[in-house]
């Protein structure tokens, strides 16, 4: 792995010269996530599963973007949010460097329901006008894991948020920063237009908390990561495919 | 220190709610160091300021912007740079976030000369049009050290990069990430219009090191951070003067 | 209803001074839609429901956005693509010239998957910014009907194009527009990394249908607009309590 | 003809092979237009005489853009206004797709005066940055005919709004949306600065009617409606010249 | 009068805390004007009544913004072009400041064709969102003064241009930039389309000239400059009384 | 020399055509400069430079940019300041504009610090995308020059504002618009954070004086001039040979 904060630019250039090289970037947000997690939840969780993934392809893995698109949290203290055009901004410049750099694709694992749409755009932009293949990978195989292997239910269909499963995670990935003894659970009433309008969270919310995060444990969480490690993988092996780039053994 | 990687948003609502709170975010960059510093390497010394300053501050540290507006180096691969459009949109929808969580103002750690003019129009808009009072520090105290300490003389007057200084401070703040054996000086000759039109630094500067980093020690990484730290802290308290910020014991 | 094709300013001044009016505003696009139906069968589709909620509603109906954000069907001759920017700029523009003429909210009638995030960008500014509510509906109750009632499957879940959900629509609505002779089917296969990456659909579907539209009849297209306009009535019962818009008699 | 409303992406696609088409496209105004007329009249007249000339000319007919540029009429209820940015950014957008879809050129027919400014920078545009040839029409022998045929004098040289001459239009291209028995005259006190500066029309019109409407008929409706399109094909015979764009009979 | 060139900052404050001010900027442009005028002609016209306005106002004359938008005769070189968007943020730049200064109203004195547009959208903005008042002056009374005086003919209605009115007005501002010996008439036939689509001027013009410069004289200048004059001088008139800007002698 | 103010389009024509030229483009400010200087000294002192460039290198003078950025004064009324977004783009135009007429490079002389940031990313842009060499003199040998002839001190370190040089300048300059009987010194203390924090200087500063501006004379003026003319000279060789750019003898 071509890990930024280890590798210099004689290693990127040294690469990108010997092989085709996929850089990494995990999208998080600086969100509130209840009592028992910290704000960061959204970029360590993905900032893990880059990390798994950019080792396991030799990739260069690019230092997080910590901060996320978080509109519905924002009357929460503490929640940092940026808007979707500097989001796509961010995503478009520090693709189009990669590009200049000669990697030959961009993986972004993306950790916050709100990056979506920006790095989607972001994403068509660098393939469709500077030639740069992007995948954006959304947990892959989370829900159907959740399915199996969470002991508590969803606050809603789809809907994952300082609960069992980010809860496990963090208990895998950074379990100095959880405060089990502060988790409880809350199964907010979602209003019947929700998903139709705009509509903060924190007006039928109260603890940030959405499901019960009290049965996370971290062998759960490394069952996530392995399960989406494996399931990104597979979607890579597929992108690499469309684009023709070559996995080969990293010889550095 | 509120940090976000480990603090929750009730430790924000408490703390804003109770005494007055800085916030510190570090803004540094992804780009070459010559051979023997990584790629992260402005990133990592000013959040290693920044998190001197929110600890001794008791203040909100944010996790770091790692990727800056690095034009003039961009032709080296493994750099990233971002447009000061797009860095000047991101501090300001960050000001205007913790504008709205609470905070007292907002102090950045530069690491990065192309991120100085960026950072300064956006504390510029969030002091006069949201009512954010922001201090922009640039390792104040530095140069006067570098005078004082350093063995080997810069490259040129107040250009410090992958030279002594800046190894100094990686050896204080991340030795594990330089190799010490791949230091080699380089005292480029610049152009007679340096400064006054835009110059790519690869067209003079071939290793990316600019002066000589070898007689870097751990030793005077930490005179520095102890120093910078120090004139930072001067600073903060005229900005606390200015406008009324009170310095209160944190108690949580 | 208040129809802009009909009624002059004085029936809209007279309508919001006397009563909370709702505006009704269908997004379609201009698009590729196989060799039976016409390019403007999401406009058609959209306003169609636009219309009878217009009605039901006592409400005022705008001229459709007959042009959606069409990227992943660009490259079949005949698309007419807008950016997301404008189509936003446009909904954004929009919605403060109706809260400035006086109505109560804006209720967007959704024809097209691409149009969705700008519509509901320009929704959250409109609502957070200008106070105006904004109800965002994308045919709901659709799925399950499609499920119910149709003899062909989809092509993917929950993706409806040029097939016998549409088909019917337009059957019911503007059947002089359908060519049913020229009906044809085509389930084609999706890429492994479709919706992870920007796909053009014409890299894989030669035709443009996506499904088997030959099943397709007006009585099922009356099925479903009945079925929408139910489901849509209900959202906006629950927009108008939200938002204490009363729901009264039309007196003119 | 090849009407969006009705024609597949086969038969673009198969017309564009086969021989040069011109798209045409109106752009009118949701704008008061008095007590007798429907908010829509701008965009029914142009678009009308788009219809007929997409006809005579076997071109591609877009549907309208039914949004204009309003500001002066903005206080008027029922007005709802675009601003010209987003107005020229539609057009452009529109254009470039266009361009790919393989059109030979770009007839607008503007129904609004707001408009014409931004229309003709997206024209300028088109044309010199995209290749693509745009003819920009405004009722071209409109006044001549007016001069000719009206019975009531314009308020004003050249400005006809919700007078003789727009409701002879509606007359005959819409008749059941106009109430003439509400239609009354208003000859306006024009302010010193017309034209000079800012001046919304509420400040010096009640009515919203800018002359005498009560003359008007149908058939000298049809007579503008004669006169325009012959004096447009006049000058869309001189634009396929300038740019080799040759007349053929359309075969479909 | 104030002017910038030769006040200070504390004539400008006492004068508008002791009476209404009205600011006066001249909007020219660097354009091809033929062989024997210079490329500042329109600049150095509309500089040259604004200056007189000035005077006769007692107003604060600021500097002439020298570049316009001269797209129709960028293939001349010489012709310096800004775009629309930039000359007109540059207006509404100056009119906030302006404000903020304490001025009663703006008086724009243009002296190109393409700056219209612009100019007016920035009027418009400042006046609504602003509250500046904005006067666009566009040498009223010209064309009148024009078919009194001239002996020739111009090359199209409305349409001056190097010819004997920019002539004659140069001889009486600045004579010794006239080279008289270099002009020469040039009728050129413009192009049917001409109006309806976007076409430079040096498709069909070869001097740079319309019309015919030679009968043009200083004195001729000097009445076109009076009458100008005068014209703007009764605009301006209505234009105080309609904002309620006292007209009073200037004291200091 | 190639005064835009003088020459004609076919000047410029023939001199691009027979030899390198340069264009020249004074940027100065219309801003406060205490009681004794008027608004546009830093542009009268920005242009006079330029002009003796301009003469010296047989270039192409431009008219001055007299509006500048000016957000530290903006609180002296008289100031006018434009955003730093809107001289960037103004310059980026004209760049491009001079590029198609065919100058081999631009020499920007800037006369107001607020200027140089966004003048120099303009240079950058023009450089990179649009192959304009661009070069951006700030008074080169002005801090020596005041060191070695002025009787009185700066303000602070290399700051000059309304002082001893800016007068000299003037006196030399344009001595009609001094008033010597209203210079005042000023020697305000600065606040700890200046340039560190956005700090307007009314807040520290009274008279609009930054230092002590009697003992200035014509002759120090012309000393100026002349030192900083022979400077830029210097800089001007080096950029031409950068960019191989000949100097020749101008002809006409």
């Amino acid at each position: 792995m071509l890990d930024a904060a280890k590798c210099s630019w004689l290693d990127i250039r040294d690469a990108v010269a010997s092989r085709p090289v996929l850089a990494f970037l995990a999208v998080g947000a600086v969100e509130q996530h209840g009592a028992h997690l910290p704000l960061l939840t959204d970029t360590v969780m993905a900032n893990g599963v880059a990390r798994r993934l950019a080792e396991a392809e030799a990739g260069f893995l690019l230092p997080p973007l910590a901060f996320g698109e978080c509109w519905t949290t924002e009357s929460f203290p503490g929640t940092i949010s940026i808007s979707p055009q500097t989001l796509k901004a961010l995503v478009l410049d520090i693709g189009r460097s990669l590009k200049r750099t000669g990697v030959a694709g961009l993986v972004l694992v993306n950790g916050h329901f709100g990056n979506r749409e920006p790095i989607g755009l972001a994403a068509r932009a660098l393939f469709s006008e500077h030639g740069l293949p992007v995948l954006c990978l959304d947990y892959p195989g989370l829900v159907e894991t959740a399915e199996e292997i969470c002991d508590s239910k969803p606050a809603a269909p789809h809907f994952y948020h300082a609960d069992e499963v980010e809860t496990a995670f963090m208990l895998a990935l950074a379990p100095e920063t959880v405060r089990m003894e502060l988790a409880a659970p809350e199964y907010p009433v979602f209003p019947a237009t929700f998903g139709q309008e705009p509509i903060e969270l924190s007006s039928f919310n109260e603890s940030g908390v959405f499901g019960d995060p009290r049965p996370a444990t971290a062998e759960k969480g490394e069952i996530f990561l392995a399960r989406i490690t494996e399931q990104s993988r597979r979607a890579i092996a597929a992108f690499r495919k469309n684009h023709g780039i070559a996995e080969r053994e990293m010889t550095v």
